[in-house]
């Protein structure tokens, strides 16, 4: 690959089909359908395989029966020492490779993953490059039965991320709520643009600054990603564990928070959310897939909490650990309640600590009372789920904070302010959304919290003039965000009509149902 | 109406289209295509306005540019004495009347919401019943534009509430979970149901439970309304207040929490949620519609807020209102700490009250300062929006607490056990949810909130075996559920493969756009 992905684009999914336009760049097409350079691609797909092969594997692994536990495929590879051949075979139903979607239709090939069996004994799951359709007529080999899987949920496009379908959203809400004019905030005044009301402001806002707190997430994760893959290359692993406790929590939690995230601002947008026109519906079945697909949150919170746990219980020494270190001092700290955000940052640290520490002694309490270790971590899970999400938010605070005290060195006064002004939004409105855990693990009090709902009222109120400049900052075209209620013109009732219009159903002035099943419904009843 | 309807489905729109099903055994299907017996049909419609003007109108009186804010509407009804008619007229662009969806193509006669004008003045708004094509040809009468609005998310079936949404999701999701094997809990132990993974009970069990919370809910409500509506005809007015309170909060909580809470099963199901053939998706569009329509949620909650600011500021007599007397002693009462469903009520209630005399003393703050009343309220919505909530959350609780001591008289002692824990993981989880909010306005404390969660834990064991059972008890037939994932049988993934199997794309073993692109595409490149 000639320059490096971002991870979480950059994953074994891409080298299972070697039609994947990803892939061309490292093996050319020419060896997908020329025979004689087949080997050739084995050989590039190989190295591709080792390169990935220390990252999880998913996406075209899955079986119908069989998702995140790979260890669980059905699908097996059968070392035939006479002909020197792997015979694939998918014993039964639950074994069917699922998921490939179009794919099924277009490639020639796969990397198909299986249970590798040599002389009758299974030596785990390994990848095999398997010859899928005829290549000149394109019909499918004998023994393979292959095609689409049928509608899903916002499985059509798979290719941007959390940040950029929050951005989209948080752009078409706000702009429609400069453009729509609802109610009276006070009688005999003409009705406000709704962006006056401080309820829709409270929904629009914080997704504004969750936008830039999950782009700073994103690009600090992706330098500590190149940083710990360069330590692979010189045989270095230790920061590899970190590293994926660190990339686990991030994708959960921005995938839910930017899920319920498009869905607010869509419901922020009244009935007009609810028109494909919007182009709201469409953005939220994109995002949410993003909570199942490459990692189930649960699962992946989870390995999370396991890694927690691991450094927690073995009193690891966390100075060389940067996303965790704050363990070592965070249990009660309580440090005195300030309005600032180095507060907050200080008072989610501790309150995952607590959390951490709290999930460990029950489940060390149930192992005293002899459960299993595997059971007394599945009868903790709830707890330790809930633990390593603090854990992840006080990351993504954390990492906000200090882009932001770099970003205001290189701009100015007036810009580095506004930048501030969303960084305390989100920072409050994390702060607010966890309070019960606040209130049980530091010494926050209920004064304290009034503090901290005037701080986050103050702020919708210095946003709300540069609101719609901040969305318009962000820049995308109106062809990309594809909404009637969004586009930069502000010209919503007249794109919702001229969309009305072209529905099929108003092809016709008088529907043929009418003249076929009304109409002598109606004479009948005479 | 022969029979009374429940509240929330007896309202004004189906009184605007004369072709309305429900409103055909009212007003008899000839006298729609009768003009003789034109002026019958007004005389009922006149008649069933009368009976409902009391009631908020909204559906069909909607214009593209103006919702929940009736005032707003543009159209005008303008009265020419000279001829004894009304001129009615949409001005503007943003009066069209909008949303009356597939109605727009089969209706023949409309009831119009317009501004009467007479001589010069307006007299607010006022329903007109215009005839919109002509009965022969169905042809759009001169100066009528109707037709279809085009795709919405959710909007196609409009008839069933938020608690048959919520069981259908519950019964696929949970079923789903049983027949599913993921995962290992203990290395060498066959993968489990996912049904026995804490985390997995954690989304579904407590949606079991408000499956029941809310159909007592919505019985309970349906008694106070025909109380009230009884009371009106002897024109006693003073219970009408409160009970639009409570259908304003019960509405926002239940459809609020049912989107949430199939959002969450369909998650729960992993990929196969995003299939169409699951039902998932379709079932969260039509819950999650009803946040909006009918009343959008945030301006429900501020009208029940409104009720509560009212009665508090007034300190009115509140013993003849039963939804709302708990706050007359409620504010300190810090019952001590048990672990029962009436202390989680108390504390619900001592929550609500709390918050309740908090924005008040906002509002007044804010009026001290200088701010008009109006913008004081607009300044202390998100306040008022958590505590109309709370103060909804406690209600339901309640009303379920109540049910279930009634139905465990009449029952066994083993179903009754069930009831109970069904009640009790409802509230341990509302008590939970709102711990935040529990620990800053009650007295409640850390250690108590272990108990809560280990009553949690114990609860998702206790219900775990007979959880199949209970979403069985629900009895929604295989046709009705139409799930690949939920059916009694069990047979998942033969329904998955024979579904998939329908895919158009799966009609050819070569789609025709090999032959068309991509395989040109693959010899230009050779």
């Amino acid at each position: 690959m000639g320059e490096k992905k971002k991870p979480g684009t950059e994953k074994t999914e891409k080298i299972f089909f070697l039609d994947d336009p990803e892939l061309r760049s490292e093996v050319p097409l020419e060896y997908l359908s020329h025979k004689e350079k087949y080997e050739e691609a084995i050989r590039k797909a190989c190295k591709l395989f080792e390169k990935f092969n220390s990252l999880k594997t998913k996406g075209k692994v899955t079986e119908l029966g069989h998702g995140t536990f790979i260890r669980g495929l059905e699908t097996t590879a059968t070392y035939d020492p006479k002909t020197e051949e792997f015979v694939l075979n998918s014993p039964t139903l639950t074994a069917y490779k699922w998921w490939p979607g179009g794919l099924g239709h277009s490639a020639n090939y796969a990397v198909v993953v299986a249970q590798l069996y040599a002389r009758g004994k299974c030596h785990g799951i390994h990848p095999f490059i398997v010859q899928l359709r005829d290549q000149e007529t394109h019909e499918p080999l004998p023994g393979i039965k292959i095609g689409e899987i049928g509608c899903k949920l916002g499985m059509n496009v798979l290719v941007q991320d959390v940040a950029t379908y929050l951005k989209k959203a948080v752009t078409i809400a706000t702009r429609y709520s400069a453009v729509r004019h609802q109610s009276q905030i006070k009688p005999d005044e003409p009705e406000p643009q709704i962006l006056d009301f401080v309820t829709q402001q409270h929904k629009l806002f914080p997704f504004i600054s969750t936008c830039f707190a999950f782009v700073h997430a994103a690009n600090w994760l992706w330098d500590v990603y190149n940083n710990v893959t360069g330590e692979l290359e010189t045989g270095h692993l230790d920061n590899l564990p970190e590293l994926h406790a660190a990339s686990c929590v991030l994708k959960a939690v921005s995938s839910a928070d930017a899920s319920q995230g498009v869905e607010t601002l869509r419901l922020a947008c009244g009935g007009h959310g609810y028109m494909t026109a919007s182009n709201l519906p469409r953005t939220y079945g994109l995002v949410t897939a993003m909570c199942t697909y490459e990692g189930e949150n649960t699962v992946l919170l989870l390995q999370t909490a396991r890694f927690l746990i691991k450094i927690w219980q073995n009193k690891t020494n966390l100075q060389n650990l940067p996303t965790v270190k704050y363990l070592e001092t965070s249990l009660y700290r309580n440090i005195p309640f300030e309005k600032s955000v180095k507060w907050i940052i200080s008072a989610l640290q501790q309150t995952a600590t607590g959390k951490i520490d709290l999930a460990s002694r029950h489940i060390n309490e149930r192992v005293r009372n002899g459960q299993a270790y595997e059971d007394a971590w599945n009868n903790t899970s709830i707890e330790l789920v809930a633990a390593a999400e603090c854990h992840g938010r006080a990351m993504i605070v954390e990492i906000y904070y200090i882009t932001v005290q770099q970003l205001k060195e290189q701009t100015s006064k007036e810009l580095g302010r506004v930048l501030e002004q969303l960084l305390e939004l989100y920072a409050v409105h994390t702060a607010l959304r966890s309070i019960g855990d606040l209130l049980r693990f530091t010494n926050v009090t209920g004064k304290d919290i009034e503090v901290l709902q005037a701080w986050l009222e103050e702020l919708l109120a210095e946003i709300r003039p540069n609101a719609i400049g901040i969305v318009d900052s962000f820049d995308i075209r109106d062809e990309v965000l594809s909404s009637a209620l969004g586009a930069y013109d502000g010209n919503v009732y007249e794109r919702l009509f001229a969309e009305a219009q072209k529905s099929p159903l108003n092809a016709e002035p008088v529907n043929k149902s009418f003249h076929l099943y009304l109409k002598p419904f109606i004479k009948s009843n005479l």
